[in-house]
């Protein structure tokens, strides 16, 4: 074994096991089929992840950094800042059913991996916050808001948007989201999200 | 034992049990040490209530009743709709830490008592949408309101302070409310309010 991680290996792995995650859940996918899939060995691919949760934690991770690119990208355009609060709850909105998908988890098996996880929930929750404030701080730019609080408005719209999402799975033993909930919560995000508006608006 | 329920000997037994889960929590409290606080036999104590679940249903199930009939008398009053929802938010966050306080329950045995207390909530919930259905109806007949859909403003009322709360507890193992976190759901519960207000006003 070589001492150098190779970064197209390490991208075939994070691809093969985010299909298999998506396909099977985290609890149904071993690292021996993750490592057959690509041709790599069992001892190769522990090189790279020590096990699968470190694995599984990457997959999320990533997902979490594409939805926060694709969306910084868009706070430079010419898009306002109310079409932006949509553009992203779309975005979050899919990327939560995604996830759900690809755990399929108990409440029970989140809170028994709560160490492992809780860094990375963490980490993303202060980027979406950030995120955020940056786009309350353009509408207030562009005079659209009020001269607000953004460190506080920004966390609460990400508290009132989390809560309608954990609504729906505080509920359940595994986390998995019908498409009746999923229906509901895409018409509560769009009535919360016009009331925060009309609530800020200049 | 004589075959009938005496009223006040049940009122005995769950003022006991009140305060006892509200010292100790449901955990630490035992069947033998409520029977011991008002001189009744265990046996007595079984005939009332099989089991301490049983027990502390009916405490939280009492304290639910207590704070909607306290505030249905509230609404034939004079009281303007948008004042009610801040009286009843008031209320609720507190019952909402003293719940959490007499339980003490992490989520993971909360998950375990499901089907014991699923129904419980599942009617709390009810009753607080009509309860809130009610407010938004006072509302629109004062025109203070628009003129909205009420089955689903009520849901989504309740299910963003829901929401709020559940984010509080998700993260924990056990159940319980910080001073930090008690005063920031406050602040969120108002600006949440005002913005549903807002909102829907005329």
């Amino acid at each position: 074994m070589v001492n150098t991680k190779s970064t197209d290996v390490f991208s075939s792995i994070v691809d093969s096991a985010e299909k298999r995650f998506c396909r099977y859940g985290l609890k149904k996918t071993t690292m021996t089929e993750i490592a057959g899939d690509i041709g790599l060995s069992k001892a190769s691919l522990y090189y790279y992840f020590p096990n699968k949760e470190e694995l599984f934690k990457e997959v999320v991770s990533q997902g979490h950094q594409t939805l926060l690119n694709e969306f910084e990208g868009l706070l430079s355009s010419d898009v306002p800042a109310e079409e932006l609060f949509h553009i992203y709850l779309k975005k979050r909105l899919v990327f939560f059913r995604d996830f759900a998908h690809l755990s399929s988890l108990s409440l029970e098996s989140i809170n028994s991996l709560k160490p492992v996880y809780a860094e990375l929930f963490e980490n993303f929750r202060k980027e979406e916050i950030l995120l955020v404030g940056k786009v309350l701080a353009k509408g207030i730019a562009a005079r659209d808001f009020d001269n607000l609080d953004i460190a506080y408005f920004s966390e609460l719209f990400i508290a009132i948007f989390q809560g309608l999402r954990h609504n729906v799975i505080i509920k359940k033993d595994i986390i998995n989201i019908t498409e009746t909930e999923y229906s509901l919560l895409q018409k509560q995000y769009e009535s919360a999200l016009n009331m925060f508006v009309k609530g800020i608006k200049k």
